[in-house]
Order: structure tokens, then sequence, then C-alpha cells
């Protein structure tokens, strides 16, 4: 049987994120997670590798996402160095729709992708805590250069995070319109990364593809997203998403993500009436848009009441709890994603009491912001004490890292941490 | 707060299955996996429902599955029509595009596919061994009723089927061109199933989309589905999918399924040379064609040997194993998903005797037949004891269920089976 050298590619297309960009630019502000960003097929487009900030920030949101979080397992500094650059060289490979590795040899690449355009592929890398420092060794030399933003994440009221299913020292974000190409990107930098690193959790996550082509709907049916500052507006992301002349200069338009696992409790929350689904969230269900207002993208009044002089935005509804009015001017950049993996069994030690199958499903919540402790942390320290949501919604996992800048070609993912001062 | 009348509609369209059948005559034989149907958008058409046959069976396959096994937990037969009624008349509207249940009021929908198309949204009912009898009792006063066909399934060698993953009284298989609208619809019905049936398991699974819209590659990088019949041959799936006179009258134009859930060792199987990879399917990895061959549907030849008189195909490669001349001319219909699970902690006890984060990931392996005793069970006997694909695969769960026929309007599922003869 002959050899059949393999050497294949996905059908390349040049980047479209430029056109995407203008061809998004009628649309109204704020709905980031609904935009395609081009008119074009979504699947058959390429984003961007190379530049000055990672993509899948704020690049209009893919239909799917597999995000993995690794243990880096080795004690050499030049191996991270080395995954860096395989890592960096693969994925701006992929995303244009090649194979991981340059080559004609066998067993390159695992070769699911072969057919299939590249969909829009990013991935976006982040360091924990545990690049800098794991169980207080420097084993990289790079202790004194952790960010003061990067902080040990508080315990939040409710946390029930796992350590199976918490932190990592280096995350991988791969987005893209098919699960395939999402997993498989991160399927290829696992291989390259044999011996140096080691998947310690993962998270799979989709986002429906509305007709009208805007916010898309989370499992809870509410539209998720609307809040969100206008990604084309560049001093906006300057201000809330890139990291300035504040950070150190090899983060310098990064930024920071925090990923949450949020299961929801969708069988109580589908016993819930819609008008108390409404109070909660502080939204109309169908039109998305703050109580007491008519479209999904008019700023909610806080201090409207109603007849008996009850405010129509309650206190404790998701809506006041998250928005920038209510938390010093502090905004976030939203880039949460559905999850399903089917059911386990559970024991609720609260009402109903119930023990049985119940859906492992909810949402991967993520988000992109400058610092998260004037971001996440403020918002999120608040609305785990008073969100009436926080009765649906138990975090099970996550974490924080550091997504340093773009890279340009010839530099690999990180490398202005590694170089001398 | 006003309480806002909770009352929409899904895009309905009218079904356009005859014109995909029509657009799809096109095509070569047997790639029935990669055919979308129709030369529209593929996730603004929808199916029909009411047939002859049930949906989902010979229906294109759709890009994403929610497919749920419940146990029935009442006592009452008048309770299980119900049930079916109810489900019935739902999946009638859901596949239309519409809400679960015809109504104005509040909670009756979660209402997480308000603005998404139907998305060729199919459900598929089936009844498991538990429909008939439960640990011997006669609940229903069904037992008489159960089809010879509905085996009890035999433990096949290396099967490692865990019994909360396995089994199941009713079957739904949803599938849809969204992962939201295939979970929606499991979702809607597990509510009106409240207090009769219960999920025991479930599993979601997914197809990638080829640029030539033809046979899709599966986790392992190599295009599954190929050897399927040709579903537009209406004779072929008389003889092969579609219970005939053989079987009770509720089942004749019916059909059984077979789901298994097979974990692949990916990480084992992307460590393989492909030309060791292509031996073990007897296919060429890239074009899918049978060792020897050069097009995807060429007929592979199980005589022809190499210069030193080894066969081209080997004795023990999934494609010799699995197709119909080893087989007694048995043929199954195919209708697999991949899945993606994430990762879970996984001690290996063979070679190369590894502990760790491994994907829980591989193949929703579901096949459609006529009888299983001469389908799936004739041909995996004998695959579970020599394919060499066994070295990288688990069946860790599973099911069999016998598919009613389909129904029309006015019937609802299963309804001939609860009639007196």
């Amino acid at each position: 049987m002959s050899g059949c050298p393999f050497h294949f590619t996905r059908r390349g297309f040049l980047s479209i994120a430029g056109a995407a960009a203008a061809l998004g630019a009628g649309l109204g502000a704020g709905h980031f997670l609904g935009d395609k960003g081009n008119g074009l097929s979504g699947s058959a487009a390429s984003e961007a590798f190379w530049g000055s900030h990672q993509s899948g920030i704020i690049t209009p949101a893919q239909n799917h996402t597999y995000f993995a979080a690794f243990d880096l397992v080795t004690n050499k500094r030049d191996d991270v160095i080395k995954l860096l650059q395989n890592w960096t060289s693969a994925t701006s490979r992929m995303t244009q729709g090649l194979t991981a590795v340059q080559e004609n040899s066998e067993g390159g690449d695992s070769g699911d992708t072969q057919g299939l355009p590249p969909s829009r592929l990013t991935v976006t890398f982040g360091f924990g805590a545990g690049m800098f420092s794991k169980e207080g060794t420097d084993r990289y030399g790079l202790a004194a250069r952790r960010p003061e933003a990067l902080v040990d994440m508080p315990v939040f009221a409710g946390d029930q995070l796992v350590s199976e299913r918490t932190g990592g020292d280096v995350s991988v974000q791969a987005c893209a319109d098919d699960p395939q190409v999402a997993f498989h990107a991160v399927r290829q930098l696992v291989r390259l990364a044999e011996g140096i690193a080691q998947i310690r959790w993962t998270q799979v996550g989709f986002i429906a593809n509305p007709t009208d082509n805007r916010t898309a709907r989370n499992l809870m049916g509410f539209k998720d997203g609307t809040g969100n500052p206008d990604t084309r507006n560049s001093a906006l992301m300057d201000q809330f998403v890139w990291v300035g002349q504040e950070g150190p200069e090899w983060m310098r338009g990064g930024s920071y993500v925090v990923a949450r696992r949020a299961r929801i409790a969708l069988e109580h929350w589908d016993k819930m009436k819609t008008s108390f689904q409404e109070q909660i969230i502080g939204r109309e269900k169908k039109s998305g848009a703050p109580l007491g207002k008519k479209d999904e993208f008019d700023k909610g009044d806080l201090d409207a009441v109603d007849a008996d002089g009850n405010l129509l935005i309650p206190e404790n509804s998701h809506l006041r709890l998250a928005t920038a009015a209510s938390n010093k001017g502090a905004q976030i950049l939203r880039r949460s994603y559905s999850y399903n993996d089917g059911v386990s069994y559970t024991a609720e030690r609260w009402p109903p009491w119930r023990q049985g199958m119940e859906y492992d499903a909810g949402l991967l919540f993520m988000c992109y912001q400058r610092d998260p402790r004037t971001g996440f942390i403020q918002i999120f320290d608040k609305m785990s004490k008073f969100d009436m949501m926080g009765q649906f919604v138990t975090h099970i996992g996550g974490g924080l890292f550091a997504c340093p800048s773009g890279v340009h070609q010839g530099e690999f993912i990180g490398q202005r941490l590694f170089q001398a001062v």
C-alpha cells in the first residue's frame, strides 16, 4: 500500500477583517455577540492572526468555542519559549485554513478539518498566575514580571469552584463558526505541547444563529450581550478593554480574560413566569428592552417607578447591578457562550430538595477588560451578593488570564515577556 | 410592571423536503451525512413532521443533535398516552418553527429560540424494552406487544457500558442545524413529561460543514458514512431501513435505532502514522477511497493484493469487517455525530499506562435498520472482536429503541401500539 504523502490545505482566504468592520458599521451599538462581522459567508472567511491585538477579543463572536486551560509541566524556561513559538506558528497557519505544521510527512495534523473552510478561527492566548510562579517556585524567572492586575481571584459569594475546572498556567480560547475547526485547533496545540503543557480543563460552547444576525439569546431565553461597549469604538476599547501605559510593556494592547463556567438550573428557571424572569433580568424577554422601554438598545431608566412607586428595574435585578452607572462607570466586554454538557446526577440542597439527573448546561461566561480589579471583580462582587439571578446560577470553575498584546510576523506570542528588560 | 403577554412564533416555512430530495438527485450515492438536502439556506428550511415515516431517519443529517433517553416513571397507561399526545403536538409545532405549546399565557416555552429559524429540526421517537415491561412488571399492558426484533442487546467484546449512559424506556433524537434549536426541543419535551418521564441520559453531537457539502469527516479525520445505502433509493430503504410486513402493524414503516457512545482515544490515534490509520480504516484518509482505489465512492476490492501478496484492504480493517459482502449482505444506515464533552480524568490500564486528563470525545454512533438482529448486531459482533479500530474506541453507553412508523395529522406517535388489536 502506498504511503500516500499527506499534504493538504484547507481553502484559504485573505482576511476580510477590515471589510467586516466596514460592513458592520451600519448596525446599532452594543450587539456584539450577534454580529457576524461580514456580509460574506461567515464560515468561508478567515480572521487575521498578526496584529497589534490578539484576535478573538473584539472579533465578532463566532458560533462555537473550545476553551482550554493548560498546566505547564516543565521547569525549563526554554521549553516554554519553544512552546509559544510553535503555538504561534501553528495558529498563524490554522487561522488561515492551513494545517498546523508545514510538512509533507505523515502524522503532522489530525486531518479532520480537510475540506473545511477557515470558519473564522481565532485562537487567543492568556497567561495565568502559574506562568509567573507556582507553589512558591519561580520556574521561569518571571515572578518579578507578574502584572499587578493579574491578581489572585477573590472568592465570591456562592462560588462553588472545583479545582479540576479552575485555574491553569496558560489559556487557549479557540473560536470558530464550525465546532470541529475550534476543537481541531486546540487538539493540534495539545500535540505540540507534549512534555511541556497538559490540559487542565476545557469547556465547549456555542451561540445560536438569530435570523436577524443580531444579539443571540442564551439558554435563559434572554438576549445576551446587549449592554456591551461598542467594539467598533476604539476609544471605548482603549478605555475598557486594552491595557494601556499602566501595564507592563508586553501587556500593552493586550487584555485580561475572566472565564467562569456558570451552570444554570434550567429546570427551575423554566418554571418561573416570564414576568418574574423579566424582573430578575431587568429586561423584557421578547424585545430585550430594559423594563419600561421599548427597544433592546434603549438606555434603562434606573429611577423610573410604577404607579405604586416601585422601581421598574428592581434593586436586585441583573441589569441594575451590572450597568456601568451602578459600578463607578466600570464596563467589561462580555464574550460568553452557552454550554451544554448533557445531564449529570445532582443533589440539590435547597428547595425543592430534588435529586436526579439535571442539565449540566449554562453559560461559559467570558469577559475581557483592561484591569479585572476595576472590571469583573468590582462588578461581580456586588452581583454575587445581590443579583436575583444567582438563585439559578452556580459558578463551577474558571480562571483569570493575562492575554498579551498581539504579535507581528516574526514574533511569538508573549515574546516581550521573555525578553531582557 | 406589565405582564407582557408572551406569544411569539419563530419564522415558519413550508416544508421543502420534497424540493430538497429533488435538488439532491444530482449527487453521487451514499454520501448521506454530507448532504444538506436542499439548495436553500439550510437553517431557514423546515422538515415535515407528519408522514408515513418519522423524520430524522433518512432526513439528510443536520449539523447538530441532542439525543435523550428517558425513564418512564409512571405506572399508568393513560399517562404514557397523554405524554405521547403532548409530545406529538409539541413536536409538530416546533419542527415548523413554532413554540412547543399554543398559548398566549406565560411560561409555556423557554423562549430561547425566539428569532431562530426552524433549522431543519426533526425529533425522532423510539421505545425501549422498558415500554413493554420493566423489572418483570407489565406496567402498561404492552408486554405481549414487544416486537421480537427489540431484543436485549448482547454484550459485545470490549463493551464498557455504564448504566447511567445506557438504556431507557423512550428515546428522543432531536437534530437541527443550530445546537440551541435541538436542545430547546428536548427541553420543552422534558417539561411536558413532568411526573411521567425523566431524562436518563443524553448526548450532544455535531457534524462539521465541508465546503463541498458532501461527506463530513469525524474526529478521526476520516470521512464517515461513505458506505451508507443511498437514502434516495426507496427499494434499498425498504430492504434495509424500514420495517415491513414481518413487524407488528405499529412498527411498519418504522425502524430500529442503535445508539452507542463511543469514546475515541484521540491522543493515541493522533500519534499513529497516517499510513497505519489507513490500514485500520481500509481507506485513504484524504480521498476516502478504499485502499487501492481512487474515489471515495469506488467499491473496495476485497481480493486485491500488493506485490508481496498481502491484501490491500487488511483482514481486520474497518471497511472489510463492515462491508455488506462480509456480512451476508447486511447493511445499516449510519447517522452518527461526533461528540466533544471536553476532558475527564482517565486511568488507562493498557499501554502506555497513562493517567491524566484525556479527551472525552468521540462518536455518538447511531444507525437505523429494519431489524437489529440482521443489522447492527450481526455486523458488530464480528467487528467488536476483530476490528483494529477497537484499539482506539471504547463503547461507554447506548441503547436500542423501536421507532414507530410516522404519524398522520390527528394521530399521536406510537398510537397504534396502544390501540386494541
